[in-house]
């Protein structure tokens, strides 16, 4: 029998099934998204526990005339595998193949790229709004965790929603956990709202239909869990009023539903898209629900790379360098180990930034502020103020929430805090909303900031410990991924501010690489001196303050090159030709990195290459100037 | 005899006075906020609802070793009063004087550089768990008006308190009014609760002593009204569970008390301060309070030059040019006249971002959505991805805040929005956390933004209409202040994407500017043609895309200059140097602009002849560099 999922071209198919073919559909869905992310890797779990969610929305509204909107994005495969995207499901975060997050360009049933936390109410009010105005009459529905909701951003348009009372349905999925442990009082409210009798019943009942289900067989059968299939509860009274934060806004809260009784989720949501002001639909779902392995492990499952679907376990990673990640994570905790007043913040990604060992080892200077960067900036500057060093961790792109704050509350007074700025340049599979390749220009802008691009792991310890030496505001930036294989040393160095050093000599060309570049700079000039040219490298481990005597000495060759991963504008090397232009000297120069272009998902390493960033781009940006 | 005001050279001198003395106190301190922003300007009417606040926390702390934290630093004047500044007081927003906000470089009072909304609970925050972290046991109090808790830092910092619990007092300022008419859901909440009925007895006392006061006499003395002198009022139930959106973040609030009644506040003050857990004090203010023409007009008495002290009448403006802003605001009601796709959206500066016509003429179109950077630039890309046109009108400084959201929301999608960035560049005695000077940078770093950099009031008619035309994000940036009496065409241009124009020929050099720097570029040409050098002007109007044919000409000359009222780091200047550097063109090049550096306050004409950037500045540049 085949699937029903192989029959939906479009969501309008769906709003024929009954609620009982939606809930086999979802288990189709869920099967499908973990037979591809086991191959794929992806976002997992959120997307795992949002199915029924999706499903009941989709066979409500008429997308995309009706607008649906995400948040983040992590939880949208089945709306991908409803809208058309079922047959290329399986290229899912490959290049050329379908995103990990709703694009537009994609299709026309994602409304806006998906990626940065807390912006879909903010994008849905606007929706709604333009409806109004233009006096038609669409639909528009946002979908946001929990853990999307202590970013600022959310409360802000919530301010607005509760102020303008737009018609709309803002879909509070509580899944009860965000990347990590999920943090903030919001969520202690949202826990003690769950608690509530009301709410305990209905689990309750839920729980029932789950145990009497014995679907499957053997370890892939088992693996799976069936959801909502038996569920007829109609729920009677939908609205309380004044239980919830959100109510003393003037938006209408339910109380929590069972996120995976698609029955009770089309009654409560019927309502809901009917009522003539905001509505908060608060649902509460598992994480990876209907897959035991995601269910036990939802924060490995938030997003991983390929693994066994009957026993979840991740591909065994192959014995290589650590990532640089791992390694700034292991140089704080000895840093921190030699000096108390370091305190270590980030939002909501203690794993992803490699502060795990950081939390354990010192839980009272470790702070987790959930998705609030502003406030993560802020409360360093107030930390910095009283006398101690954070280090705030968190990724390029999501650091470009705070920029003001690094700005403002940060660099303005001097304030002793390090950026430790992760992922920065090129990601990969995440794409275009994931890409940190903003950090240089907004940090170079800054009066004050400092910046080191470590090109290795012994550079990145030896980087960490000079910033924390330093004084003001300083950024570290380091890739994605694995390091180069270096042996990080026990006592690492404190490098003289604006020094770079030279890595290879030549006097043909000069290439001035930046962080991980400096790598594939070498390649370009091993490429080279087969041709009988002789490149110098540099690695510059300064953005700000750049080496200006190497940027002088390399005046003396033929040609310069810089090189970095990251945008071109306001980067690094317009920083070198502007130290040329000062010093009066003319040289031909060549600056490769990200050229004012927006960059797809893919395998990083093709995605430089695309680029022209890898060795073999360096190396012929060069035989072309030359 | 001598006022109290004089003999307090330090905080700890008010320990010592009794109630009355501190209202006698608060009464002098007003009359001198009100004699020297007559003569100075600067922000009345929230520094004189803020005085009882300010006099009430200072006799019950110990600043500097307690951190008594500012939100933005308008009503922060009585705290200058008082903490060593009243000698100079005098010399409030002018060069070389005392700023108009908090900053810690000029007072150990300080705690930080104020300016910016909504960030002072998340200072306080840091500076509260980094006394537990150092086990000392100083107090922290955060003042944060009603308005700045619209901005999503806030609340980000709110929820991390609720958490954590960590002692601390923040003085919600609930004056009724941001600088603009408030909005948001939150400030109808806090109204619900001014209007209980416990709210209304101790208001109704407080006028009582009020209409019993007959202080003063003739037209100054019947300018100001006296609060709080007999107030002795005892409130005995401070805290009432659950009235409050905080309480449900887990915050202890108190019921509304008057915030002119210093009494009442030391005694809920002084119970806050030793709670063992973060508690937040509702204090109901009147903006301008004590100064009649202010209570009349709060807003105008936001911000504003010189008046006249009896009356409250500003300065008569002398017949000149009119400001860019007011030039932006009338192109805008000329636009959105003509098409109805154009929304337009302030973040609470209707009045400042000119958009009062628009919002008279369109009320529907119009959304003011409070401090909230991030909501409104969401908000845009939602309104554009349903096909409007919305022009988004925010300070080139507050803009910062949303940066993250014109990438990652507008360019990516290419959403058709127009940033109207107002204030940038130099803007004089709000001094460097108002200085708008990094917009050209970050607005350069995004793939598929455009930006405008109109010179005059024509110039930026033609710019936006241009904007409304392009499609895709657009930024147009002009000034503070008058332009440059250029009358504004009827029927505005489109301009040709990329494309200059020369608004002086020359051959000796070539003079590259941007915005409101031609003007200074075209008087340094003409000092120049005195000396027998023959500058070409160049107007670029664009900053992105530049126009490289301008450029290539401008590498014929012997020097090539750019001037820019902004950073260098990544702005227009080495914009233009990259260009050069692709077309392989040599030629010696100054730029102009603020080089890595923190700006001042001061008047803007003076700032940017420190700068080298007016006139003289270009001139002596050139002729150095010939």
């Amino acid at each position: 029998m085949g699937r029903i999922l192989d029959a939906i071209t479009s969501p309008a198919d769906i709003k024929v099934l009954t609620d009982e073919e939606l809930s086999i559909l979802a288990h189709e869905i869920r099967e499908q998204i973990v037979a591809t992310t086991s191959k794929t890797g992806g976002h997992v779990a959120s997307s795992l526990g949002a199915v029924e969610i999706i499903l009941a929305v989709h066979s409500l509204i008429d997308s995309p005339k009706d607008r649906f909107v995400f948040d983040v994005g992590h939880q949208a495969y089945a709306h991908k595998l409803i809208t058309g995207r079922s047959a290329e499901f399986d290229t899912l975060r490959q290049a050329g193949g379908i995103s990990g997050f709703p694009r537009p360009d994609e299709s026309p049933h994602d409304v806006h790229y998906s990626g940065h936390a807390s912006d879909s109410i903010s994008i849905a009010l606007g929706l709604a709004k333009a409806r109004e105005l233009r006096r038609s009459d669409e639909k528009v529905v946002a979908l946001i965790g929990d853990a999307s909701l202590s970013g600022g951003m959310a409360f802000e348009a919530l301010n607005t929603i509760g102020q303008l009372q737009i018609p709309m349905v803002i879909i509070l999925n509580d899944n009860e956990m965000s990347i990590s442990r999920n943090v903030g009082a919001l969520v202690r409210h949202l826990g003690a709202i769950r608690s509530s009798a009301s709410y305990r019943q209905a689990r309750d009942q839920s729980q029932e239909r789950l145990e009497g289900s014995g679907e499957g067989s053997g370890a892939l059968g088992r693996a799976f869990v069936n959801f909502g299939r038996s569920a007829k509860d109609s729920i009677k009274q939908f609205f309380v009023p004044d239980t919830m934060l959100f109510e003393q806004l003037g938006i209408l809260c339910t109380p929590p539903i069972d996120g995976h009784n698609i029955t009770a989720m089309r009654n409560i949501l019927r309502t809901a898209l009917d009522a003539d002001g905001p509505v908060l639909v608060h649902v509460v779902t598992k994480k990876g629900a209907g897959y035991e392995p995601a269910e036990a492990d939802p924060e490995r499952f938030h997003g991983l790379g390929s693994y066994d679907i009957a026993t979840g376990t991740s591909a065994r990673k192959l014995s290589g360098p650590q990532n640089f990640t791992e390694v700034f994570g292991k140089s704080l905790v000895r840093e921190a180990r030699a000096d108390e007043h370091i305190v270590a913040i980030t939002a909501a990604m203690p794993s992803g930034t490699g502060l795990k060992e950081f939390a354990r080892e010192f839980p009272d200077r470790f702070i987790d502020v959930g998705i609030a960067e502003e406030n993560a900036v802020g409360m360093a500057a107030g930390l910095a103020l009283s006398g101690l060093k954070p280090v705030v961790a968190i990724y390029s792109t999501f650091l470009q929430r705070a920029i003001d704050q690094i700005a403002t509350d940060c660099a303005l007074p001097n304030c002793n805090v390090v950026f430790a700025i992760d992922r920065a340049g090129v990601v990969g599979e995440d794409g275009p909303t994931h890409h940190g390749i903003f950090d240089i220009t907004y940090c170079r802008m800054i009066p004050g900031m400092r910046m080191l691009a470590p090109s290795d792991e012994a550079e990145l310890a030896s980087a960490l410990h000079t910033a924390l030496r330093l004084g003001g505001p300083v950024a570290v930036r380091y890739p994605r991924g694995a390091g180069v294989g270096v042996a990080v040393p026990e006592d690492p160095q404190v490098f003289a501010e604006g020094k770079s050093r030279t890595v290879r000599e030549g006097s043909d060309v000069a290439i001035l690489a930046f962080g991980d570049r400096v790598a594939a700079a070498l390649q370009a000039a091993e490429q080279l001196a087969e041709e009988g040219v002789d490149a110098r490298v540099v690695d510059m481990r300064w953005v700000k303050p750049l080496d200006e005597d190497a940027i002088v000495a390399a005046a003396g060759t033929k040609l310069v090159v810089t090189v970095e991963n990251g945008i071109v504008s306001g980067g690094a090397g317009e920083g070198v030709l502007h130290v040329l232009t000062k010093r009066g000297l003319q040289v031909p120069v060549r600056i490769l990195g990200v050229d004012d272009q927006v960059v797809p998902h893919g395998k990083p390493a093709t995605l430089l290459a695309d680029l022209g960033l890898d060795g073999n781009g360096i190396a012929a940006a060069i035989r072309d100037a030359l």
